[in-house]
């Protein structure tokens, strides 16, 4: 299917029906911005927003803001908000700390379901914080566990009765891989495991339904998809008929059954609560509420049919007009298989990168050949794809990037 | 003494040499805000800095911002920034997470320094999140420690051969109690156990050295005295000494040895950067500067003597025009054994907190019978006593109260 032309291309963002969010964003003049699978784009509304906590709710309100401008209740207000998102009971779902953080406290929490098993199984090549928090973990507790290592299609059969839990990604890093979050957990809960999931790279990209999977626990990244701004606290889920018998163990006031009465010993929250630690950043916290409020209104189901059919877009153009430069395609050709973001593999892939970036277009590279390009269907336009193979094309053709200029490591995250 | 005249209070301004920097922050008309122990008030410039790191370098800069914009090194830079407040070399602070979960990340890698020790030593009556997150991690652990409480002046007597860390908070979160860090820390490394400091109600209220005291461990609070905005990031730090030796295990990808290798397993970084776990709250972080640029500016001992003058005055004041309606002075009469907020009990305490809010007196109330009123000199006058104590009175005098509007439990943090 040849002969693509960017008139076709301005005809379906003509049908997009999530059209209009894109101008509920600030996006810098002259750039396409295709790494909001790292970090979202800035809604125009956080800006009245950060005015706000700071201007009037600190410096107005001062400690009296903890109640009045419900500080204290943000972690739940927002975990309620972002429950629906992902298939969550709005008591079982809060927003706070950092991803890392959370995951620790899931899986240590989780650990606890089975706790005369010592494997843990996660897949090797996932985003390594995971792995290492998981590392860490069991550092610490030193009780002899091990990390069973597995990739994608091998995780099903790596999982046995001797895995206490498995902590995986739903969808990968680099490739964009889904896996399958039903099978996974039904297979690892059938011998007894607990599920551990990681939405880094789906939540706001696609439709997640954690209770539907029956998924013991959960973490997520509010910073890419939903736009919650740098460093926005994660999502921590808990399945409810969890509470109040396994517990994380950064147990924090936030955490106790009763933190203003002050009392010298620890008693865990009987509820969700008990997954948190203690006061949280503030102003990072209440910014978030703006791109979850926009991910709210929009169709999850549109937001996912049009990521599909950005990527498959990317992919069809990349192949038709880049093909004969050494491209390969690492993501799944299957839309249904791949999250929002497409890696293609170059050997010169971090000079043709670092050229993109100086004409405007904003992706990124992961070693050792990855060249990264994130789709946030809520703001990226299907000329933007067109436009973005168009650079990629013309670098290729003319050989334009200086590899003494490029060729140093990436510094980009 | 009597006889103090509120013209003889405001020659005690008129002499202050810190007066100027009160103009640096906002302050609510009509307020008297003696709860800068419980969160600073907000620099004047953290409105221009808030409206930066939001539309601007996320805005604009995106997820270049990481290195633009030095995102990703903020809590290093911070913490160095930091360091000289708190007697430590810059490679020693780091500026990350909050509180609580710093605490544990200390207190978990104190504990390896006496691997075969099952005791830790706390303050029974400190603000409780220390106790529920040691109670958390010993928990967790699951190895038989146990945590010995101890007041005061009974912490040296607690401290014996079986004790693999002391766990201490340098002023005590109601009475305003000093303990002697150095004396305290001696007696601990003398049986050969670890000192972990928690300075949240000494920093930036008093100079901190902790290397004069060769504290193993220590973290503190930025958003009380040093302003750094609701919530804010903590500090950590840890005796340069123990870098590479006794890890925190919350080994997010920050921490690790070359985390843009993407490697899949942990080696810890060799350095303070092991104390940190993952991507942060950069609003938070970013807004943190500008409160710690200022006490930077000022003289920590000028800030220390403003301190003792001011709860001074607060204690004399107090005494001399209410010491007939049953005030009891809860902190400790000799200004250098106490910090910079004075606790006095009273029966109706609550109810007169309440009535002190309502004539914009910020202050705050903790059960039993505790009223107290943290006094921050960058930003608090003479004349803020003075007339903070003139609406005590008058309240008391009046009976002005009403029991049956304040009398439900204060949820004031």
């Amino acid at each position: 299917m040849a002969n693509i032309t960017r008139k076709d291309v301005e005809q379906l963002d003509q049908g997009d029906t999530l059209a209009s969010f894109r101008d509920e964003f600030h996006l810098p003049e002259g750039v396409i911005y295709l790494n909001g699978n790292s970090l979202g784009a800035m809604p125009k509304k956080a800006v009245e927003r950060a005015r706000r906590v700071v201007e009037v709710e600190w410096a107005e309100g001062l400690i009296g803001s903890m109640n009045t401008a419900g500080w204290y209740k943000l972690p739940q207000t927002l975990g309620q908000k972002i429950a629906p998102l992902v298939g969550a009971k709005p008591n079982e779902v809060v927003l706070t700390d950092s991803t890392g953080i959370v995951q620790y406290k899931a899986l240590a929490a989780a650990l606890q379901m089975q706790p005369d098993r010592r494997v843990i199984v996660m897949e090797g090549s996932n985003f390594p914080t995971d792995n290492y928090m998981a590392q860490g973990l069991v550092a610490h507790l030193d009780r002899g566990y091990t990390i069973r290592f597995a990739e994608a299609d091998e995780i099903l059969d790596a999982i046995d009765e001797d895995v206490a839990a498995i902590c995986i990604t739903h969808v990968h890093y680099k490739t964009g891989n889904i896996l399958d979050m039903a099978a996974i957990t039904k297979r690892a809960q059938s011998v007894g495991a607990a599920a551990v999931w990681d939405l880094c790279h789906s939540l706001g990209a696609m439709p997640v339904d954690l209770n539907a999977c029956n998924v013991d626990f959960a973490v997520g990244c509010t910073y890419k998809y939903l736009n919650a701004g740098p460093g926005a606290p994660a999502l921590l889920f808990a399945a409810e008929r969890h509470h109040g018998k396994y517990f994380q163990p950064l147990t924090g006031w936030y955490s106790h059954a009763e933190p203003f009465n002050f009392e010298r010993d620890y008693r865990p929250a009987p509820d969700a609560r008990q997954m948190l630690s203690g006061t949280q950043p503030t102003v990072s916290l209440s910014l978030a509420e703006i791109g979850i409020d926009i991910a709210l209104r929009a169709d999850m189901n549109a937001i996912r049919q049009k990521s599909k059919q950005l990527t498959g877009l990317f992919i069809e153009l990349v192949e038709e007009r880049c093909g004969d430069h050494g491209v390969s395609l690492v993501s799944p050709r299957d839309p249904e298989r791949r999250g929002s973001q497409i890696s293609f593999d170059h050997d010169d892939g971090y000079p043709i990168i670092r050229a993109m970036h100086d004409r405007g277009v904003i992706c990124d590279y992961r070693e050792p050949a990855n060249m990264r390009f994130g789709f946030a269907p809520l703001y990226i336009r299907y000329v933007d794809v067109w436009d973005a193979v168009e650079q990629l094309r013309d670098i290729l053709d003319s050989g334009s990037w200086n590899e003494e200029q490029y060729r140093r490591r990436a510094a980009v995250t």
